[in-house]
């Protein structure tokens, strides 16, 4: 860059030094996120507080922008990353990921179209479907058939994206209701809302007490609306709520979809990674029968955000609710039909090449080695699972049959809140809470990167240390 | 990490090792990118080809890893990064933005809600707040008042909210209906068939000369469908349309949009960051009516993919559309109303703190070196057009006030084409075509980072090299 005109950008020099001041800066991170707090303590306002009120007229340097990251960033920072980690779900990343998303941002590819880089299509299509196999999902999701893989945002967005395909294959002239249970996420609902099905276009059905969808319940809620003249036209079944790790029967609830024509997602955003296990891999029984499935690499397989991985059964329906051809898009293989064109499976246009991260991860652990670490989250959790039911003041509350426990002091909502909030305030493990039936229910998810059995441990025994200071009514 | 229960996660040595690695590579990356063939050569297939059938049992080396980013990667890399490439629209990144996501990918935060990291939102609201004086926005897409910015994914996925937004404030039982010109973005088509408005729910207004959106027709087609009984709702105006960036004319719509009480929804995400400079600002009037506005700082202002900042002037309407809560994720912050929860502005509940590698672009770059480099392309870009209009066998065919040129061989379309071919068959650039008045078009996009104006002018010789290679019809 000898041309003066280039002089503003960052030069190569300038770009190594810094890169490999952040890399080690991360590396550091990683090490030393055990000893900071895990909640950010900041109020409202003061991250902002810090910032200048107009953005800089001229150019700053680097070292002011650096010293920023510790000054201004860190304490805004509630640390997901911290093997004390046991809040909502995990967002685990690992090295090979972080690598693969700094190559794909250093390549700056879009790939809308298969043509505006060939190889963010491919390797995308290719580690999809050998997540086919590593999971044990239905052939069917093969792209080599009807069907194939595509890596979307969030689940949130993969439902969306199969209502849509469900909306618009049921299109008759009925209005189109969607179906998930009372447990089911919240993505469900926005959807339906974003699809225009309206107030009355979602049915949330009753769960039995292990917090799984009834079948029985769907099949009389379908039947009224069939009857009412209205087109029952999309089933989300869940396989590991958000709340609780609750398992929706899909044997059943496949059945019942069968009976009414209706499609079948199926969401596994949390517990999908499980599938890698062979002990675990029950979970995926009544699958065959799915049209759309989604699981989250970037919540517990190592693959920073966001990566969700969304299959489809016959991708021609999703492509007709997505797909639209300007001329200023044509090209010659998009014309000639051999390729993908990834922009027609999901809402935007652009899209990086996140696949690499996700390649880079698989290459890293090898399906031997994700098993391993996903084996130990579960393992951990089952012994924390243990550990609460042997006492008597606590008990466990809902089934755990993986790496999400949800458990209670016997002492109330009052006290069970306190706990978290102690326990929160200490800032060396993070919990969060739902409510089953109603009742405070304190949650400990397992699966960060850095989480060792010693953190399940140490949160335990800050648990119950919680506990013993205050007033306890059993 | 001496537990080896952790043995299979890379070790940080390895990390640093690697991160180093890949920023240098880079690095050379972006200096050799210049003599590679800006468009990818492979075929349909070819990368998949290189991939095994099944993926990794076991981990595999890094050293394997790496090279294979040149002997798989690469050859299906078209690349945007290229100096030469004038195709679709810039996509370019910088240092800056680069860093700025590897830091985001290493602290590994979940911004979905204000708790969930603090710093993610107030960087991200503060930014969005800078940008509105930097771009010379109206006042009320400030966060201080009723509005507020926030960033999407793309441009598809801002105007679906906006719409969802419009769609939704409308709701009396009519049916909504949504307007944009023959010249829009297919993103619009897209969001109305998400949002559920049905075939009929999109209107397709008439352009003048300049392939800007005619307000006479679009009041006659508001009109009409009032009439009918239905709801004409949204309005959706282009600053720089893709095809051949066609400025809408704002006032006289927001005018109409007055009249029918419908949303106005402005899309610049092109030419938008070009109202940095006070000479290209002329664009924003009629702007102080608008409901919505969006542009791309990662088409043409060096911030990676993705980053589209979204603004609106009401947020309670779009947070009316888009905004569930559901238990697990009530916290105290939350309740209290003193926050913003971005999950409740766009589709996704996950989001990467992507405001970091802005707010690096603006404080690297400063104000002031954004406006040197976009007054450079532009530049460029009118002189290419002076060139083209200066020999008598070419035209250009459009208004081009900024960096994009609509041009053509007087030859006829498929002189054109076979141009066009020729050209990127060379490799040396890369330019893409659309269709005005049913003929085929030639364009040039210039706004990469690594371009000079020497690229520019290579441009120009390789098309009028391929021109004279062909037999030609005037």
């Amino acid at each position: 860059m000898t041309d003066p005109d280039m002089s503003l950008h960052m030069t190569r020099d300038e770009f190594r030094k810094r890169g490999h001041e952040i890399v080690d800066w991360i590396a550091d991170y990683w090490d030393r996120v055990e000893t900071l707090p895990v909640r950010s303590a900041v109020e409202p306002g003061d991250i902002r507080a810090m910032l200048p009120d107009r953005a800089p007229a001229e150019g700053e340097d680097w070292d002011a922008i650096i010293k920023d990251i510790e000054t201004i960033v860190m304490p805004g920072i509630t640390h997901w990353q911290s093997p004390g980690w046991f809040g909502y779900f995990p967002a685990n990343v690992s090295g090979p990921s972080v690598l693969g998303e700094l190559l794909s941002s250093g390549l700056g590819v879009q790939g809308m179209l298969w043509s505006t880089s060939p190889a963010c299509t491919e390797i995308e299509t290719h580690v999809m479907d050998w997540l086919v196999e590593m999971l044990g999902l239905p052939d069917r999701f093969l792209s080599s058939g009807q069907g194939g893989g595509v890596i979307q945002d969030t689940a949130s967005s993969a439902v969306l994206c199969a209502l849509l395909a469900a909306r618009d294959r049921s299109e008759d002239g009925r209005a189109a209701v969607a179906y998930a249970s009372t447990q089911t996420h919240s993505s469900v609902e926005k959807a339906a809302r974003i699809a225009g099905l309206g107030s009355d276009g979602m049915r949330a059905i009753a769960v039995d007490a292990a917090y799984a969808m009834d079948p029985a319940a769907l099949r009389a809620a379908m039947a009224t609306d069939r009857d009412a003249g209205l087109a029952p036209a999309f089933v989300c079944a869940t396989l590991g709520t958000t709340s609780s790790h609750a398992f929706d029967p899909l044997p059943a609830i496949a059945e019942v979809c069968v009976e009414f024509g209706a499609w079948l997602h199926v969401d596994a955003a949390h517990a999908g990674t499980a599938a890698l296990c062979n002990e675990f891999r029950g979970m995926n029984v009544g699958l065959e029968h799915a049209d759309s499935y989604c699981f989250n690499p970037h919540k517990w397989m190592f693959t920073n955000f966001d990566c969700d991985c969304f299959w489809v059964a016959d991708r021609r329906a999703l492509l007709r609710s997505l797909s639209i051809l300007p001329e200023y898009l044509r090209n010659a293989p998009t014309d000639s039909g051999a390729v993908i064109d990834y922009r027609d499976w999901h809402v935007p246009l652009g899209r990086r090449f996140r696949a690499l991260k996700l390649w880079f991860v698989i290459r890293h652990y090898g399906v031997a080695g994700l098993k391993h670490h996903v084996r130990q989250h579960v393992a951990w959790a089952q012994e924390f699972a243990g550990w609460v039911e042997a006492v008597e003041d606590w008990e466990v509350v809902a089934p755990a049959p993986l790496n999400l426990v949800c458990f209670r002091h016997r002492g109330g909502d009052e006290v069970n809140e306190r706990i978290m909030n102690t326990v929160n305030d200490e800032g060396r493990v993070f919990l969060t809470h739902t409510k089953l039936d109603g009742r405070f229910t304190l949650r400990l998810s397992v699966g960060q990167t850095h989480t060792e059995r010693r953190h399940v441990e140490l949160a335990w025994e800050r648990l119950q240390a919680a506990a013993g200071q205050l007033p306890v009514a059993s």
